[in-house]
């Protein structure tokens, strides 16, 4: 069976699937998106991924009415027959198609395109940890917006795939600001770090869930920045996001992280983290 | 007669053009582009814009054959009755449709899109010159590629349209470094400065027509940042792009420039920058 996808009101083969090449997000990257894990046909915090889109659409100035998305998803992944395993929605807004101009025009139409795909968990990652590679961090000074203006993520990233490790961490002025798709963590003495947002991360919904277990759980969460010298010294590095869910990171440009092996911490959280799924 | 555009080798009309929405510069912003002015068929500088479409393209690990794009745009405006006017002519190449992957699938077949447009030289602009604003310069940190990536710019230029703004001039830790769209230009003590090429700025095809105007009529073009406060004590200040020519700009965040007209120096410059095109 083809695969269905949902574009600007209709249930559509993924082939018949087209848009027009004025679309602004094509043109000018004009358009937000967020992608969701479902567990089993049940959304994690998709109350939280609606509430940041909706902050991404007003940092656009981007009007869309985001009631009746759920229930999209839901007909998405029944469709395609992914209500009975682990499985992603991602959805982007555009402002649509109209002529090349650099102003918001009034008279846009938004674009909606969603689709689904199986995303299990990566249980070998998830055991073993990954190994990632570090570059300065070349974004602009909005990421905390969730735009499709990706190009700069998907270079850093491809620099990463191509020698074989599994995340590219960033680094601005020398300070740990997030990874290409994931945000970073670090425990130090028995405590745990990371950015603390502002417009140059984005505010994580599974780095949420991470503080919350370490607030549940008597763990010091702080956000603070930490430098990249810093970064190879921590005891335990994880990257956490919807498709990497809590991942341990062992080695960081060839330096092996604490034991080398994921972390006790990191394990807790795992744990803690897919009780939570 | 509906416009014609050329999109993967065809010449379409318009309204029939239709692209995948898993393109990755719908999805990613992965992909660059270009844009020429024609004066009555005849292209301005397409070698520069072609060799920078090359050193955009190579930054992104992207493989296009350029060969042939000057016969297409050709075709275009002819089709599209623009060879005895002034025209522009757009067109981008992005990495193409492929699943959602932050790395560079290998098995992409890039997009290309190209229009045409009538681009009237603004009269009333050019001669008395127009206002604009300033901003944090919020983009990457590799401006020097053409991508599409456009976002920060549609937005800092919507802020300046909204004030009734013609552009909006681009801060970047204190220094002026670009606008929007356009290279930023100064003329002090009857010398000319601008930003020196770097990856803070795109290197502007007409600045650096602008250049050898300076050159060739012996006037000192210093390729040096300036800061902000310095911005508003120039005696001229100019825009230049494909779009905007060479254009005075008067009036800066309601600060006067200068007089509060066009400059001397900056009217000689758009006068052997016409004598060019």
């Amino acid at each position: 069976m083809s695969e269905i996808i949902y574009l600007n009101g209709d249930f559509l083969q993924k082939t018949k699937a087209k848009i027009s090449p004025d679309d602004r997000g094509f043109i000018f990257a004009d358009g937000v998106y967020e992608v969701v894990k479902y567990y089993y046909g049940k959304p994690f915090r998709l109350e939280y991924h609606l509430e940041r889109l909706k902050n991404s659409l007003s940092s656009l100035e981007l009007g869309f009415n985001t009631e009746g998305l759920a229930a999209v998803f839901e007909t998405l992944l029944d469709r395609n027959k992914l209500t009975d395993t682990h499985a992603g929605v991602y959805w982007q807004i555009t402002r649509g198609p109209n002529n090349r101009v650099h102003y918001y025009p009034e008279d846009s139409v938004p674009t909606i395109y969603a689709f689904t795909f199986a995303l299990s968990s990566d249980r070998e990652k998830l055991a073993d940890g990954i190994r990632v590679i570090t570059h300065e961090d070349i974004r602009w000074l909005r990421c905390d917006i969730k735009s499709i203006s990706l190009l700069p993520n998907t270079m850093l990233f491809n620099k990463a795939a191509k020698k074989g490790a599994g995340e590219c961490i960033l680094i601005r002025n020398g300070m740990v600001t997030e990874a290409t798709h994931s945000s970073v963590l670090a425990v130090r003495n028995g405590k745990v770090f990371t950015h603390p947002l502002s417009n140059l991360i984005l505010p994580g919904i599974t780095r949420q869930a991470v503080k919350e277990i370490c607030l549940m759980q008597n763990i010091e969460f702080v956000e603070k920045s930490f430098s990249e010298a810093e970064l190879y010294k921590m005891d335990e590095l994880l990257i956490a996001g919807t498709g990497s869910e809590v991942t341990p990171v062992t080695v960081v440009d060839d330096k092996v992280i604490g034991s080398g092996k994921p972390g006790p911490l990191t394990q807790f959280i795992q744990d803690e983290f897919f009780k939570l799924t």
